[in-house]
């Protein structure tokens, strides 16, 4: 993986599941970011309402190549 | 959020999924906890079983507003 | 669980969740291990193509009980 | 020390500091717990509002003797 | 292990060991709670007195199952 | 907290108070980032001169909201 | 140290003790494991029976050296 | 900051707040150490007293020059 | 270190050294980062290729205050 | 335990257990600390020879309260 | 990289650097491992004589992937 | 290893490597301590000039034998 690599975190929320958050957040970066990696999870969290989980939030951090 | 709140350590079970566990945790949780607000992951673990995953566990920090 | 276990660290990659990633890592483990008992997840990452996430990893801590 | 003790978890809030926090939420476990003795710092965090520190919040535990 | 299950934090003392703080900490908290299946160390400390190692210090969290 | 969101992380400085230094560095950050909700602290350092703390430094997570 | 050495991660269980669990372990290890040279403690928990410890608990990692 | 520097682990109590703590504990330090340059905060604890928080506690890391 | 500054994450990679992994990161950070002023780091990893490390990874944060 | 206090960090090490590496090494800084007051667990390891465990190692951090 | 893959965890040793140490360490896995893609650094220690570094040590995970 | 050990903390400086910063730091310490038998890495970060690196700096923890 020759060259620089820059990571931001971003955070993505889903009423579904874990693995919907981390979809949506890498879906949202790819709107400014481009040549996008790789993610790390960072920590795990959600909401509750009423007595039941309402949102599952996923903490990320996401590699991209920085160009030369 | 201002107040004080609470935090209780739970862990829940699921033979489909983390998430499923999680939901399963809090739930159950909210039949004696009031006023529930946001859950942290703290661990996942699982059990297995004839060579395959039998079991999702998920630990999780409840917290929950405690009344004035 | 009296007696002596090993643990031994695998990662299993899974396009759909982290969930699946686990089981296709212990499914893998079980063709060469015998008496698997447990896991415990030590990382989530995964790979991102085209802007969207295109594979979800999980490294594992498997354990399992050496015979006598 | 001798005996035995128990931890609970609590997050305190305040608009003021982090101190503030930790003394509101000893405050407010004093209301049902006896025999507190230490607190422990796990994680300080708040909230921002309108482009200013609107809340600082502060996760203990605090550890107190269990009566015989 | 299918279920829920809750963990509480104690920390037991002892004159004698580490392990035995263990299970003064683990008796005390059989007073009650029913259902206790498996604890954590998660620190050790220990008081001294007079240059001389005076008392072992375990904070434990003992894992038991919610009843229905 | 439907959405996705970016966390950034500055470092403020205040001759007063650590709370001093959270309050510095998330105005300043507000000077370009909108839509700020939450900071995590990361670290607690400072500087010390003519053997007295001349500095409290904090490290900051900011977190948020990225527009559609 | 001159070469290279190899860890592996077992788990130990004894009725009476940390060190006994310890010991345990490396036994077994041994059995299968030339040139071990030293154990570093990764996790200490525990078997709860009856609302007594039941069963010391304890994951070490054991390095030995690979023969040229 | 070329040339090499000692850490010492210090801890300082205040009954007013942790940023008072430190200057406290870094003040003490200044006693018998020269050239001190900064400090981390390891850890923050307090003890409580009659349902109140009554010291905060804060451990340090302190770094200084040594001499040639 | 009066002020406000920013930290960023990025990842050099070097096919002799951590250090140059290091270098170079900070190089190509440069940029477009001015008044960079230290880098902590956070992880080093790498590849292997036939067998032997093909190229040293660093992940770095890097802070640089920003201009009032 | 108002006043200041400094840690420092030893290692004890026992044939029979971790409790007798933390007596050792108490015993033997208290040759040369006067107002010793507690000690928390960094680290246990330990050395293996001919297949069996032959030490117990345990690195601790040792408080004393500085004089005036 | 879909498929699962496995970690091994070694120790590399060289009197020169941690980045030889490294080289030292994954060539000599390469001798009984196929197909390792990548590595991470878990620890860095070394040996002292004399007053001097004599040695430089590495702990690594390995990864590689596993057959079908 | 048998006996009783002191760790102290301490930071090396090189414009060249971590490698060199390590060994600056140990060579320094040897000055006033006696019987240094190794080193653990506890930190790793460095200096920024005119957007390079100017400085790497290692903070490690160097273990001695106490004489009886």
């Amino acid at each position: 993986m020759s060259g620089v690599y820059k990571m931001v975190e971003i955070v993505g929320t889903s009423t579904v599941s874990f693995a919907e958050a981390t979809k949506e957040a890498v879906k949202r970066a790819g709107k400014t970011i481009r040549n996008m990696g790789w993610f790390e999870v960072v920590e795990q969290r959600g909401a509750i309402k009423d007595g039941a989980v309402s949102e599952f939030q996923v903490k990320l951090k996401v590699g991209f190549k920085l160009e030369d």
